[in-house]
């Protein structure tokens, strides 16, 4: 059991390390490692020239005004596209010249890696009490992997105090899409900055599309300008538009994403789990045993999350099918 | 005619510019104000994986030992893969301590731009001779627009000369697929880092994807850090792995590229045009009323390339079908 954490992939979604491991399984993968919704907003037809051509700029406005409905992003926000929010991630550092960076931890590590990488003093936070605020604040809302929820209020009041000392607050709102109430975008306070990710809400993680959005206009331009022309392909911008615009897929998946969160949280528990937190798309649960419940998973062809920091944690995303829930359900009950 | 260059849109492909300027046409658009393909390369069947999944690091593989095949290039060659040759054009300022950059000009102003803002001392020279061999040399080749082209002999014996005085050549080899002769990646000289676009020659600029390839691994590494996991879609990983690894299709659509950029420069040439360049995906002429050809022939539906500081240039791409053709044919001699 000890030693397993050292072969650990740092993200999930590895099935190349998963079948090094364990093989391919013979009813192929059921990948619950990630936080991604299995049942994805269906394609829209797409044409030759979104293929085609470079992505024009009526495309990339007819996305962001998608995404400003969906985000309920008052006009004084600007929203800068990128391929992917990790992309957003990758770039957020070098924006700023290097100084204090607390990252409300523990939290997806790629936060930690791009500050450090970029030069910063990074410090890893349970609270964001005693950062400096001429820094930079980070806040992954809600956490992965652990759910752990800031109240916009609570955000709106960090984000008027780092503005005032110069410093800011990055909110990673990647899985906020099934909690809408819990974004900070609608309140467009100074002083902070919001990552969104599509792909996992909208199972699309392939397409690499992500959003900044902020009012501090000098950040946004400072983005555009490092981004460049033509940094989200066409498909990207075709189906983001879609998507963002379908107000009722949206709707009713909130609606499958609670109640299969429901029922993933349920069969953990009945299985001896302890939770821990989570969102609709994701749940994390404690045992003492997590690294052996990981190895019997992997050998069935069930793979989930482990962390080498956390030997006790697992998480667990959501089956896709009822294929999918019928191999977990027996798998947690053997 | 003066004063329209004032609205000269800073790139080719700007159909919303055009239809602002001249209003939509009867026909549509006939684009050839690019150097893209218009004969792409046809979609391979995409899986519901590549749409959904995290790229994965076998898609990954995939995509970069077909352009390794195709690029000819040996072992010691890395290649690092990102969402278009222009967010390589992006990220490459950011990897070298600001100093000199000569920028063999004129030429694609994206490189001047990204080295300036990267805050590197950039000048623009006709000729290598005068840069400074500690520093950066920018070289596209062959060259956009004017098709200018550097000997792979001249420029690795220039890239030996760099790489002894810890300087850099950089070789934009965008528009190099249809003379894979010109390309310097087969040589792999030290001091060098090569870029390619996918989307121009395989006509899939809507993609997002391109490739640098250098043996500087200090330089690949830096560069795969910036651009952090999951840089390609999973289409692109998809779409680039089956073209790359398609030699039938690219030795094919040379020779049409090549016959057809013949045809279009007959055609220029009897209308009156005097050739500069080019290469089998766009022709550069001149022409003293090149300003009032520009409007001609974008009042009947054909957008060309004009360039600001070039007034008596125009830049053609290639038509793609026969309807094209004979819409060009007929302008020209109208």
């Amino acid at each position: 059991m000890s030693g397993s954490s050292a072969a650990l992939p740092p993200h999930g979604g590895d099935l190349a390390a998963a079948t090094a491991r364990w093989g391919r399984p013979e009813a192929g993968w059921l990948d619950l490692s990630t936080g991604i919704n299995p049942q994805p907003y269906p394609l829209p037809p797409l044409t030759e020239a979104d293929w085609s051509r470079l992505p024009g700029h009526e495309a990339e406005q007819a996305l962001l005004a998608a995404a400003r409905r969906a985000f309920a992003a008052p006009e004084p926000v600007r929203l800068v596209a990128a391929s992917g929010g990790q992309a957003l991630i990758q770039h957020l550092p070098w924006l700023r010249r290097p100084g204090p960076v607390t990252i409300l931890s523990p939290t997806y590590a790629e936060h930690g890696r791009a500050w450090d990488a970029a030069g910063h003093a990074v410090r890893r936070a349970a609270d964001p009490a005693g950062a400096d605020p001429a820094g930079v604040l980070v806040v992954v809302n809600p956490n992965n992997p652990d759910g752990r929820r800031l109240a916009p209020a609570q955000l709106v009041e960090l984000a008027g105090r780092f503005a005032a000392a110069g410093g800011l607050v990055v909110v990673d709102e990647a899985f906020a899409d099934p909690t809408p109430d819990l974004s900070l975008i609608p309140l467009a306070p100074a002083g902070a900055v919001v990552l969104r990710s599509f792909g996992k809400f909208y199972g699309r993680a392939g397409l690499r599309l992500g959003l900044l959005a902020t009012v501090e206009a000098g950040l946004a331009e400072a983005l555009a300008a490092r981004l460049g022309p033509w940094a989200v392909s066409g498909p990207a911008l075709a189906v983001g538009a879609a998507a963002y615009g379908d107000a009722a897929w949206a709707e009713a998946t909130r609606h499958r994403l609670a109640a299969d969160a429901a029922r993933l949280a349920a069969r953990l528990t009945a299985a001896g789990f302890a939770p821990v937190g989570g969102t609709d798309l994701f749940r994390l649960v404690a045992h003492p045993r997590a690294a052996e419940w990981w190895e019997r998973l992997g050998r069935q062809g069930i793979l989930v999350r482990a962390f080498a920091d956390r030997p006790d944690w697992l998480r667990f995303g959501l089956p896709g099918d009822a294929a999918g829930w019928a191999r977990l359900e027996r798998a947690l009950v053997g």
